[in-house]
């Protein structure tokens, strides 16, 4: 249960994808695997509605994000959305666009890591969602496709511009973005784009595994870590070294931390309490 | 109706706080009058999850932010929030300051003006409720103070720190933050704290009025404007002249603006669809 | 022609480089061999003047700038500009670093994708030229060196100490900078600093080829791609998303857009208009 809980009520049924909450991991599943998980506008919201919720909980401490069938999502789907919005008047647009950026704000600014598994096409709206992830773990088949221009539209897509330079640095994003091309998990695991290359059909797998190890980490330890490296990209030195003093002087009032010290000295593990 | 919802429903009732709506005009009042106010958990959480949903909606056009009694908002709850902190463990701390935060945030990122009627008391919280707002509107009798100091903790909370000299100016900022002091009302006006004094006992006629008015002017163009004054807050000139074509070029064309052209020419008043 | 032209002429002819234009491909090429194309007032002056007057118009829709004979560029010539730098008063010492700074600025600003095309040495303000591309398609022979401490200034020239770290990460950019030891084309690639190595005396060639991929594209996309590119760099996450969704929601009331749409459903290749 949330600890600052108001009126509103948990959703009970995701209809646009598949939740599954298992000890502190959470897994949601892309699951229109038939059309390799294309997003629809459904799909968007309740992505961004999902994470708002787990947002306000401290049930949730880790959560991959997965593709069911061939792949792990191929963009915003070409008849429900790319037809849709070329009907659109100038106020929908603006709607659908701001609920898309809003989906990676949440997917950067939930308190607990995100892990996305990547096996075989992340392109498009796809490919953001996994680069705005804290950990790409991949599929020998993975491949990564910024292909916006290839659809006439601009490569800074949800805040695609801000992060892939923020990745892969200038050079590498400016060629992905501009060019569209698929870049496949032996690159992508050179220029830094994926965390961890998975053996063979062993990406969802990995995914679970770490995303169990940091459900069993601090928790809040590690919901700080990902708050400052968040914040941190956009702001000076100065303020940084700051918020990291604040942040630090505080969990070093917390339980976690005596925690270690106690274990430490009677030479046990750590018994993480999130706290 | 949202254009683009999801599986999440929408809040039937909220418990914390009172909300009518009227033909596009939003007016959110803080009911705890024999409290003057004082926020408790419930009332920050429903403050956040509202706006989140109204968000959503292209049906609210304007929120006007009030306080029922006799005054504005007295800040959090001797009892119910100071006491209760004292209590809680790190984790906790971290998640109820977060979540004021995140009102503020939501004020700030909210696609329609918010207009924070104030008469008495703003203090504390109440005082950055009222700061985070778009218009402040203010009875000869109100008082504002950032007495965050006067309980020992920081002058920056929630967002206090950043919003206030961007208001204000620094010289003025440090000497609220730092010291505590009630501004009344003829002092807020003369540094800008406030957009607009009512006469006595005239602040929420006064707020509703331009409420309405904004309401009725063209949406979209005044939901970008506030983005627009928002993100350019942390921008280069560069980049924000570059959104500023961006969203300008947008707009040209929207409906509105074809429509203030028909109307000119016509020689009749502009009938806004905030499309 | 110039959609917003006003009362300044076009340059009939530029001085101190060449330039021919081929079906929306622009070609700069640093002619002065004899001096490994070392830059002079002159060039640095036409550079700058050049990108304005290509940046007003719509007929360029990609740039490739070379250097003639045996390298790319040796930066700023001894005699023309190190000489001459020493008998400036501090008027002219600003007046000439702003210029270089300026030519930097319209590199990353005008509207179309520029590639270098390197090969042997570029050095010094050449560094910097290339590192201001989009792209760097670099020859085997390509050896690039940020000398500037070597002859007593700072390694911060032109933007390079903004630059460059956002390209290759700050590691290796202090190491570049304070150094100034020259980068081979084989660290280039594994650092992230050139886009594309192509194969001995291929780099020209490979360069056109990239040019001519990127002006048959969508140009108002690439466009905005590498405008969103540039400003990101110094944006906050909420004013990206932002700024993302602005110039998407304007893409997608584009002739490109439903061009894409029009051509996937007839399985067809679009025909890019850039509008």
């Amino acid at each position: 249960m949330s600890p600052f809980a108001g009126s509103a009520s948990r959703t009970r049924e995701w209809h646009h994808l598949r939740l599954t909450v298992a000890d502190g991991v959470a897994t949601v599943t892309l699951a229109r695997p038939e059309k390799l998980n294309a997003l629809t506008f459904g799909a968007y919201a309740d992505l961004r509605d999902l994470l708002a919720e787990l947002s306000r909980e401290r049930s949730v401490r880790a959560l991959v994000l997965a593709g069911g069938g061939r792949g792990f999502c191929s963009g915003g789907d070409v008849d429900d959305i790319i037809g849709a919005t070329l009907a659109m008047d100038t106020a929908e647009l603006v709607d659908f666009n701001r609920m898309t950026g809003q989906v990676v704000r949440a997917v950067r600014e939930c308190p607990f890591p995100v892990i996305a598994a990547v096996h075989g096409v992340a392109a498009g709206a796809g490919a953001v969602l996994a680069l705005a992830a804290d950990f790409r773990v991949a599929d020998p088949s993975a491949r990564f496709a910024f292909l916006f221009t290839r659809v006439g539209l601009s490569g800074g897509d949800m805040g695609a511009a801000y992060l892939l330079p923020r990745v892969v640095g200038l050079g590498h994003a400016t060629r992905l973005l501009m060019l569209g091309e698929p870049v496949r998990a032996a690159e992508a695991e050179r220029i830094g784009l994926i965390s961890e290359l998975a053996e063979d059909g062993g990406a969802d797998d990995r995914a679970q595994r770490l995303a169990r190890r940091l459900a069993d980490g601090p928790a809040l330890a590690l919901a700080q870590t990902k708050a400052l490296l968040t914040a941190e990209l956009d702001m000076p030195l100065g303020a940084a070294v700051e918020l990291d003093a604040s942040t630090q002087a505080l969990l070093m009032t917390g339980a976690d931390y005596a925690e270690f010290h106690a274990a430490f000295t009677q030479k046990r593990d750590p018994q993480w309490r999130g706290r």
